[in-house]
């Protein structure tokens, strides 16, 4: 399908709510009373055949009463009526719908799964785009679009935010409110019974408004399309991944499934590298990437300069700096002699500037004049801890005055302690800011793996030596064999032939039932082994006897 | 020296402020003002030559001119002055010092050391312990003694922290106030010239107000006494330490010196856990241990019950507590059957107890109740997502409704969002509560850690095969030889030396000058390999022609 029809989803015209309703805290209403008050530029048309009012706006009784065909319907119905009323939509020429309702899910019962595929066999023909089932909704903040029975109105911004859980979005949503973050985009995925996260890649990555993208993943639809829609947005902005489900538990697993899955989880790594994409490992992770994309431009390399009034604070952020693989800037002496003019004479004269613990604002600003001047500096994080002889919310603003009066390189800011007016302050200065300096490193580190990622997918793989011919066909009959029996795993044979098609080094493995098997085998390999130049060769080869 | 005259410090009868200052933001004015509003019992004597009184109350030209002995001396004056002060004062009798002082340091001028050597000198005779120099002082709030610079007065509690850096020290308490978490000691030690972990460990392991310690340090001195005292108090509770500088960042360290620094970290890590001490990596960690030893009884197992209004948050859960080697519990089929009692038909049947985003208050109870009785678990996590159709803050409160009721298995929480007001419920009712689903994982196995490490610690090591005596004086000599040279580290032959003397196999390591050499090392390597009927023998040999 073409990404195209999207356009009915993300900039509708005119939205229809079919199930709205008037009982207080039900699914329905909070739609209804979201969608009329975000600030929606269009009519929004209650569909509810009970009510002839909801929210002070006339409802109608059915889709074929609608005064207009809408642009985009949200759906929060029981599941055996959605079927039928996805067909009356597209038969009008609706072509975007958000299903709310959940029970027709993949882990739902057979006449669940039945009303599905009735759905969407009404929808396709029309080529009318669902959402969903079982999802949250969408929100275009933008645009006033809130089509979702989220808890509050996120403010609008540069971040999309693509999830197949509701939970988490609310969680993100909330986090984020808190700190003056905004969204271009929430979409929240559900069942993935048509859109997916494919198609929300490809749309997201030509939207001028959209500068960063997020994913929450549990599992992925069309892995071709997804990697092809990954590769290309990454290219053009930073995609920022969250992969739950690393470590799926199945109550009584076999070992041998734990590690099968395991390497899964290891694909999906390998997958999202390949596609210039940065994984996070946790909610706090993506909160840290959060607050990066949303208020910075990118840092110019990987050399930070750490201004902080407290030595122990400096260490922390050096420790998780050079873990992560980033840099200490090296300070140029012009940048060093501004600083002993500006410093008390004990100060340490090196990467971290610790402007010790009794640091004035006047102090904190003429700091980071120095080092903003500095042309070895890529980017610089400035801390501060609580004092009782400065005031952190005076250091903050001396912060933010800087920043405001010339240009330089990005800064972040780490404020510990009860830092609530100090946030208030480098958000409206869109300063990313952390509790943490570590948190802030690894904010920082985001920009620092997204440019290199960006460099790794410019460059073409070395080509292969001239001497050495892969048997592909072997690997690619292995292969073709295994998904042929429906299998998703290769047998152990399987995976010999097809590290062998491409002389790839295994250890030897033998296979043995007994223990005296398992002694005759050794026996053998020594006999073998000792009459050779070199070590075994990578060929791998296995005795079964089980 | 013995810990009795700590005594002196913690529980000081009088206290002298020598240094009260009256001039408003200076450290010696906060300093008057923190001992004379923190409610301490007993006479706090400012000393100052310039004025009569210091904050409505007397003071002293000078230490001769006490009307009493002061138990502790709290002292803020020049360098130059304080050993004279430490001698007056140990001459009147006074045990203790804090000198929060800086500019004597180990990093400070030849006159800076030559202050801080005779200060010691004037200390010692009379067995006066100094905590400091360059450090922000000693709090005791269930004493009422602030004798600090710090910004707060935090509430009195059960956690002990010591810590190197002041600054760190100023960060800790904000966070901790923030969430309602008080303190029995908070040490700062600055330089450690005298008190030093070592002495801190060995008076708070006794202490029967402290139920936990945490450390932030940057080096050790006394190494043996520290590894003794932390091996004591890790058998009588949880002592969770930061050990900072991991990554020192010389300029231009050489590679050969990371490789070496990364070893000394290591060595760290190796004594931490033989001491059962548990080692936390970042601000943010050592905030989630808190959390949990000032909230907690110890679970009694690592089998976690998890209880979520959110698919999403349920897997975040799953993987972070796998990932620290923690278990899913199985719930019991009375457990079951009473959650399908209490739950919509669509919920999962299994750990984590999906309760679906509409869940009233009602739901999380009931389920918790049901969750509580099973003999399986060890812990329940209850996590929330905020939603629009149900209170998180009546969530939160019939949580903390059912934990007051009944007795039962530790639970911890996870309210996401803007979760005040929820956060305030459950610091009152002793819940350990974060952000996120996995920093609540993350403490619960500080806890899970403890336990496991606490019956390490009682183990006695697998005695040494009867056929093996390994060669200590050779490992010895090598040693001693490079002690006695004044070096850090052991030689490449010398590492050999204590290896082989342990008989522990190495990779055969060959140094050559030159392309040529290197060539006929390695012909003649694989000649005796050729020749041999075994691999080569773990024994290293090393041809240096460098």
């Amino acid at each position: 399908m073409s990404i195209r029809n999207l356009d009915y989803l993300f900039k509708p015209k005119s939205i229809a709510v079919v199930g709205a309703s008037t009982r207080p805290g039900s699914v329905g209403a909070v739609l209804a009373r979201n969608l009329l008050r975000g600030g929606f530029d269009g009519p929004v048309m209650p569909v509810n055949p009970k009510h002839a009012v909801i929210e002070s706006v006339r409802a109608y009784a059915d889709v074929d009463d609608l005064p207009e065909t809408p642009d985009l319907a949200v759906i929060a119905t029981p599941p055996r009526t959605v079927p039928g009323i996805v067909e009356a939509l597209a038969r009008r020429g609706t072509r975007a719908a958000i299903v709310i309702t959940a029970g027709f899910g993949e882990s739902a019962s057979d006449a669940g799964r039945g009303q599905r595929e009735r759905m969407l066999q009404a929808a396709r023909p029309h080529l009318l785009r669902v959402v969903g089932p079982n999802c949250l909704g969408v929100l275009v903040p933008g645009l006033g679009v809130n089509a979702s029975f989220a808890h509050l109105q996120p403010r609008p911004g540069s971040i999309a935010f693509v999830t197949q859980s509701g939970a988490i979005a609310t969680a993100v949503l909330g986090w984020a409110h808190a700190r003056g973050i905004g969204f271009s985009h929430v979409v929240s995925l559900g069942d993935m019974a048509d859109v997916d996260f494919g198609d929300m890649l490809d749309y997201l990555a030509s939207d001028p408004r959209t500068r960063a993208i997020l994913l929450y993943m549990e599992a992925v639809t069309h892995t071709r399309k997804f990697m092809s829609a990954a590769r290309a947005a990454a290219r053009s902005k930073p995609v920022i991944v969250v992969k739950a489900g690393r470590r799926p538990e199945g109550a009584r697993a076999a070992a041998s499934h734990t590690g099968a899955l395991a390497g899964a989880d290891g694909v999906f790594d390998a997958a999202f590298r390949r596609a210039g994409m940065l994984r996070v490992l946790s909610l706090r992770e993506l909160f840290d990437a959060v607050e990066i994309v949303a208020n910075l431009a990118a840092p110019e390399g990987d050399r930070l300069a750490i201004l902080t009034n407290g030595g122990g604070m400096g260490v922390l952020a050096v420790d998780a700096l050079v873990e992560a693989g980033g840099r200490l800037a090296e300070l140029a002496p012009e940048t060093l002699a501004a600083l002993d003019r500006a410093l008390p004479p004990t100060w340490p004269r090196a990467n971290p500037v610790d402007i010790i613990g009794d640091a004035p604002p006047s102090r904190y600003r003429e700091a980071l004049e120095a080092l903003r001047a500095d042309p070895n500096v890529d980017a610089i994080l400035v801390v501060n801890c609580p004092t009782a002889v400065a005031s952190s919310v005076e250091a903050a603003s001396a912060v933010c005055e800087v920043i405001g009066r010339t240009p330089g390189p990005t800064v972040l800011a780490s404020w510990t302690g009860d830092a609530r007016e100090a946030s208030r302050l480098f958000a409206e200065h869109r300063v990313a800011a952390y509790e943490t300096p570590e948190e802030a490193v690894r904010g920082f580190m985001y920009l620092v793996d997204y440019r290199r990622n960006q460099r790794l997918l410019t460059q073409t793989p070395p080509s292969i030596p001239e001497a050495f011919t892969p048997r592909t066909d072997g690997a690619r009959k292995a292969i073709a064999a295994a998904l042929a029996a429906g299998r998703q795993w290769l047998a152990p044979q399987e995976v010999d032939e097809v590290l062998a098609a491409y002389a790839i080094p295994a250890v030897e493995t033998r296979l043995a039932g007994t223990p005296d098997e398992a002694a005759r085998a050794a026996a053998g390999a020594q006999a073998r082994w000792r009459s050779r130049s070199a070590p075994p060769r990578s060929r791998t080869s296995r005795t079964s006897a089980a």
